[in-house]
This record gives structure tokens, sequence and C-alpha cells, in this order.
């Protein structure tokens, strides 16, 4: 958001605590639609109804469009009957199905049954995949081609159906049976000679199947650089088109769930400052509980050895230290794999791979932060000491980045996600672990 | 990755570690480019070469595209110059400006001088813009239309242009001066009557000027779901085209970076598995060894308060469960706020009104965790302790989530990488001040 932006959003929240409504038409009127959707982002549920009613019907249907799902859902709920009905017959058939997800079964129901036959059709395909595959975010509005077309007459074809597509820069080639076979840029067909075959200039496909997981089709397509990909059944017919702009939803949603997630919370599903305060407490609160409840095990370790802290407590000193430096070597480790997981840069028969490579990174970063600590610990506090921290160090560093390395893909194996299992599980483990190496040196070292 | 990739990556690797080439080119010839990246992304630097060698001259070209800058330049390390020179004349202006901000200056120098006077010519602009701004990462390779051309016009002077431009799929609108006037769509290009002139259906253009920063231009754009950006130099006019694929990376790069960070560590600049050991090592090091010195202050703090302690060793048992919580707590609300900045939810100007939502949450988790805190502390070691315990956790979340809200934002207000200065920073923030404000709330209430 720019300076500017951030003086147009106090003005419009002005007029809208003062509720001069004309004042919010006027402010809204000039700016584009994704402009006014990060407006709304700012407002809470009832200013952003209010807001929203205030926009034209064409402008308010792109500015819907931007939303994202929870926000579309909780918009709904505050319009009038009508705004409903239009705005839903409307909308794409994949934002369509997406927002059925959201509404309460009935409503959405109410909704579906009031929609025109061909936009009744066109969604119905969308909501008979599963959330989270492709099918569920793929646009059933596409121009098809056949390969034994002209390029002429493959142009006058899309200039006669391309007006309601999704898109037309990317156009799929299927045989009589719908089987794709390949895909032509509207590029290509612009600059090719008009008569040539459709088949000439055809490329291999690169195309998703319906089932597939959204996130992995989606990375790979953007990282392809692609406009869009023709989306398949499990026969290799046509059965949607998956465009960029979707991939970027789909990556930025995931996005958002793995930043939360390392971050030990919920994701909010919606903007910060959209999101009531009991809206946050409720996306943290249960991970802060059972992060809290699983620390319980530090306490345990540190009360078995309760006897030897009588004894010397100058070992306390050392704890926060200790438990932190394990806690950081864990989520360094366990956050650089989750991200490679994420990039499909690792998969999960790397995990023996991957845990050899944070052994040593392990071994090396725990080698030069104990040489660190047992010079400094023996300096004050005396060579015993010295070498119980120093060598603590090596230790919880090495496992540290070993399980902090593994743990992610251990995750993704058995269908977790990666960012939940790493770095807050990771931390707690590394705390429980780290004392508990730290208390058997002391005792083992000073002879306790 | 999927699973058939992952067993050609196998196959490859076994056939390159046996120097089986012909095997290794017979395994690469049929895969897309992006996949034969993804292969390449697997192996070490040396490896990487070789194959790279394998591809035949326009393949090699394609995956040389697709594979991120600090590859790119490795990679042109280990070719024949004949190959280096190839590759650099074909590659786009911008992927060649950031090619030369990587290779050492000497090489970038003699590369440029090779370069055919028009490709100099079309790489000199996008040097001139400093790093981090769009004008690096824009094309100048691209189509412009004039507002008093037929439609049909148009789409001839596209087809006699489009062949050498980056993208034909958004084209820019100008006045003779090259001020930017309005985009046209190649969509609206062909589904509208060709008679109708440019201005006649081209819309307000949404343009980013070349010095704007890089990532906030990429979010805008891909918030928009625009497939192109017009950019503009300081007196609007046009200096080139930013694409899609352009802004995905560029945003693909800004979250490995805050991934990282979050994780106390520096982006790799290159997949996992294809970084040495040595290189992950550096990625941490200096970070751990900042984290580690700074939670030095914990020792510090708890050795004013030994004395205490040896008082009543049993204080020493909540040590880490109190600590963990407050960093959990507060890197909860810095990874929110983090991301939300990233978005564009949050502007710096945000602070007030963040800290005090933060200042609520932190509240009512502090409120229910100091509760169950009490309950359980009382119960296994007396009101007196369960107090502390209670007390303490009410404070220390409450602080955590306003200064784990604030600090990012703050960051951002002078100019540092939010990232950098929430999560790892605010835990051991946490860690100090929970601890203080532990011993404070004992010596008070336990009367020590």
């Amino acid at each position: 958001m720019r300076e500017w932006e951030q003086e147009l959003a106090d003005s419009v929240n002005t007029a809208l605590r003062a509720r001069q409504l004309t004042r919010v038409r006027e402010l809204l009127i000039d700016h584009d639609a994704d402009q006014v959707v990060r407006l709304l982002e700012r407002e809470d549920a009832a200013d952003r109804a209010v807001m929203y009613r205030l926009l034209d019907r064409d402008r308010a249907l792109d500015v819907f469009e931007l939303l994202n799902a929870g926000m579309r859902a909780e918009l709904f709920q505050g319009l009038r009957d009508e705004d409903v009905t239009h705005v839903f017959e409307q909308l794409d058939p994949d934002d369509r199905a997406q927002l059925v997800d959201e509404l309460p079964a009935g409503v959405a129901q109410k909704l579906m049954s009031g929609l025109s036959a061909r936009e009744r059709e066109l969604t119905a395909p969308v909501l008979g995949y599963s959330k989270g595959s492709i099918g569920r975010h793929m646009s059933t509005e596409y121009v098809r081609l056949l390969p034994h077309l002209t390029l002429g007459d493959a142009l006058s074809h899309v200039r006669h159906r391309g007006r309601s597509a999704e898109t037309v820069y990317l156009l799929p080639v299927t045989d009589e049976q719908r089987r794709v076979r390949g895909v032509v840029g509207l590029r290509e067909l612009i600059l090719g000679s008009p008569d040539v075959l459709v088949s000439e200039v055809m490329v291999e496909p690169k195309f998703a199947h319906a089932t597939d997981d959204a996130e992995l089709a989606a990375r790979e397509m953007v990282d392809a650089g692609l406009l869009a990909v023709p989306v398949a059944d499990s026969e290799d017919r046509l059965v949607g088109v998956l465009t960029v702009d979707d991939a970027s939803r789909i990556l930025e949603q995931a996005e958002d769930e793995d930043a939360a997630r390392q971050g030990a919370s919920e994701p909010l599903g919606r903007p910060y400052l959209a999101t009531p305060v009991l809206g946050i407490v409720r996306s943290r609160v249960v991970w802060l509980l059972v992060l809290a409840v699983s620390a319980l095990l530090t306490v345990q370790v540190l009360g078995a050895f309760e006897a030897t802290l009588e004894q010397v407590t100058t070992l306390a000193l050392f704890i926060p230290l200790l438990t932190g430096t394990a806690g950081n070597t864990g989520s360094q480790a366990a956050t650089t794999v989750t991200r490679a997981l994420a990039l499909g840069e690792v998969t999960k028969r790397d995990i023996l791979v991957v845990a050899w490579r944070e052994v040593r990174v392990g071994l090396i970063l725990g080698s030069l932060l104990g040489a660190l600590g047992l010079t400094l610990g023996t300096a004050v506090f005396g060579i015993g000491l010295g070498a119980v921290i120093g060598l603590t160090l090596v230790a919880i560093c090495t496992l540290a980045a070993t399980v902090g390395g593994a743990m992610p893909i251990l995750a993704r194996a058995v269908r977790a996600d990666p960012a939940v299992f790493s770095t807050p599980f990771i931390s707690t483990f590394c705390d429980a672990t780290s004392l508990i190496i730290y208390f058997v040196m002391a005792t083992w070292i000073l002879q306790l």
C-alpha cells in the first residue's frame, strides 16, 4: 500500500465513522477494483458491507472477484437478496464453487437452484472435485481448438467463442473425443500464417489432472512461467483450464498457511485489520495452549534434576541460553526444509540425504558455538562449567539441526502439514532434550 | 516434484555417478525445460554444468531462463566461452541485467561489449535502474500501439513486431512522445471490430514506475490479476513492461527471504539440495552467533537473581516454560504482522492500531494461560508459586504480543527488513524480559 492510498484509507475511514455515505462513494468512485479491495480489507465486516453496497454493479462484481474466499462469504451475508442473486449468477464457475464451500449449505443450495441452466452446468463439474484439488479451481469456460483447423479458422473460432472464456491466451487442442492433444498460444495463432494447420504449431501440452493437488500443480505452472494449463480428467479428456491468476491465489493462500504455522498460529483467512480481535485470539489460542502444555515436559525434566540444581545453582543461569540456541538451530533447519518442500525441491524420498546434510551442518555450527562457549565459560566460571557448556552446545546443535531437518519431511510422509510439525514442535522438543543433555553432561563432568 | 520425477532424478543421479553421459542425455531428452530445471536443482555445481552441456542449444536456453539468478552465474562459470557468449546474446534483456549483477565485473563487462548493438541497447535501460526496483526486472522488448490506430491496423502491427516481444498479451498505448495513455489486451484487439479505434477500447493503464520497489509493484500486479503492466519513467514515458512471470519470480524470492529470516537464517539463494553443506552453514552461522551472544543477556539477568534462585530452587523449574510461552506469543504476533506487511494489508502508519489490537489479544491469551497456570501451579506447588506463575503469564503474554506486533512495523519504518527484526530478535527479547518479570513477581509475592 502506497502513501497516498494510506491517506485515502484514512479519509474513507473518517467518512464511514461520520456516516457520510455520499462522501465514501465519491472517494471510492475513481479507483480500480484492486484499490477498493485494499480499502475494504481495512474495515470490519459491517462497514465492508456498507462500502460494498455503494459501488455500482459492474465494479462491485470486479471487486468481489478479487476478495478472498472468507471475505466473500461474509460479505454475502450482509447484502440484499437481489444483489446476492446477481453477483452469484455473474461469478466465474470456479469462484462460485469456492463460495459454495464457504456458505451455509441451505443458502448455497438455494443460490445454486436459482442459477440459469447454463451457469449451473458450468459450475457442476467444478463442484464434483474435492477441495484442495485443481478441479476445484479450474475454469470451465474455455475455447478449445481441433488439430485440423487452419490458424485462420481457429482465430475466427476464438473471435466467435472467446467473449465468455476465462482466457483465450492459451488454447487447448483436443481430438473429437475431447482428449487433450496439444496447446496453442494466442500469440502463435496471430503470428503464424493463416493457412497453416493448428496441428503444425501446437506444442505438447503440459496438463494437470483435475484430481491433482492444487498447490503442487499451481507451483509447477508458475515455475514453468505458463499463463494457463489445460486440466483433464482421468482419461485425459479436457474438463477445464487453470489460469495463472488462480494459480497465484492458490500459492498465496498456501504461503499464508505456511507463514502462520511456522509462527505457531493458524492462518486468519482474511486480512489482519479485517479480522476481529477475538478472531485473532482464536487463531492463536489452541497452539499456545498445546505448546504450553507440552512445555510442562521441561518442568518435569528440571524437576528430575532439582537436586543437582540445588547443589550448583549456577547451572540454572545457562538454561535459557542453551534451550534458546537449540531452538534456533532446530528452527533454522526446519524452516529451510519446509520451504524446500513447498517449492518441490525436496521430496519425502530425500529424508536420508537431508538428515545427513543436517548432521554435518549441525556438527559444524555446534563446534563453532561450543568452542566459543568453552572459552567464555572457562574464563568466567572455570574449566568444569566451561566444558559442560561447550560440549552441550556441540551435542544440542547437532541433534537440533538433524531433527529440525528431518521432521518436516516425516510430517509430509504421514500427510501432515510440514509447517505444523516443524518450528513450533521442534522448539518444545529441543527445549526438553537440551535440558536432559545439559544435566547429564553436568553430572558426568562435574561429578555431581 | 512427483513420484515419477523422483525416480527419474534417481536414475539421472546414478548415471552421473557412473559417468554414463550418453545415458544422462537420453534421460533428459524427453522432458520439458522446467522438469530439467528440477533435475539440475538436485545436483552440485560441477554435475550441473555437465548436465547442462548435454542439452541441445535451444533447450539449454529455455532451461537457463528458468534457473534462479545465483545458479545462472554459477553455471556460467562452468561453461565454454562460446556457449557463454551464445547464451548471453540470446537472453532477454532483464535476465541479462540480473546476470550481470551476479557475475564478476570483468566477466560482465567483457560479455556486454561482445553483444550486438541492438541487444546492448535493449539491456542498457534495465541496467540503469537500481537493484530491487521494477526497472531492473522489466522487459524492454514490447509492442506499443498508438491511440489513433484501428484495431485492424493494430493487429497487423502486432503481427509485424510481436515475434521478439516478451509479451503481446498486454499492449501499452502511448502518444507520439511515448507517454503512456492506456493499455489494450490482445483479447480486445481480436474480439473487437477491426475498424474501431484503439483509443475506444483501451483502458486506463495501471502502470508502475521504473524506480518503484519491485516487490510492492509485483504484489499489486498479481493481486489485481494482471498479465503485465507498462513500466514508465518519471515523466510517464514508456520504458518497458513487467510480465506476470517476472512478477511471480520477484515474489517467490521475497518469500524465500521472509521464510528464511523468520527461521533466523539467510536465504540460500539456490535450491536446498544444490547448496553445499558449507553454504548452508554460512546462511545460518552469523544469525546463530548473534542470537547466542544476545542470549548472554539472559545469563546476566539470572545472575542478578542468583541469590533468589538459591533460596527457592523450584523457581528454576519454570524458566523454560515461561520464556518459551513468551517467545511463542511474541512470534505469533510478529509472524502475522510481518505477513500482513508483505501483503500490503498493513502499513507503517497503522502501528498504533496494530499495537492496541495486540495489547488486547495478548491480554486475553495471557488471562487464559494465567488462569491455567494459577490452577495447576497452586495444585502442585501451593498458592504462592501458583500466583507467581499465573500473574507472570498474564504480564508476559501481553508484553510479548504487543512488542511482537509492533516490532515488524518499526523495522519497516526504519527501512529494515521486518522479518529480520521480528521472530528471532523477539524471542531473545522475550526471554530476557520474561525472566525479569518472573523474578520481580517472585520476590514480591513470595517476599524473598
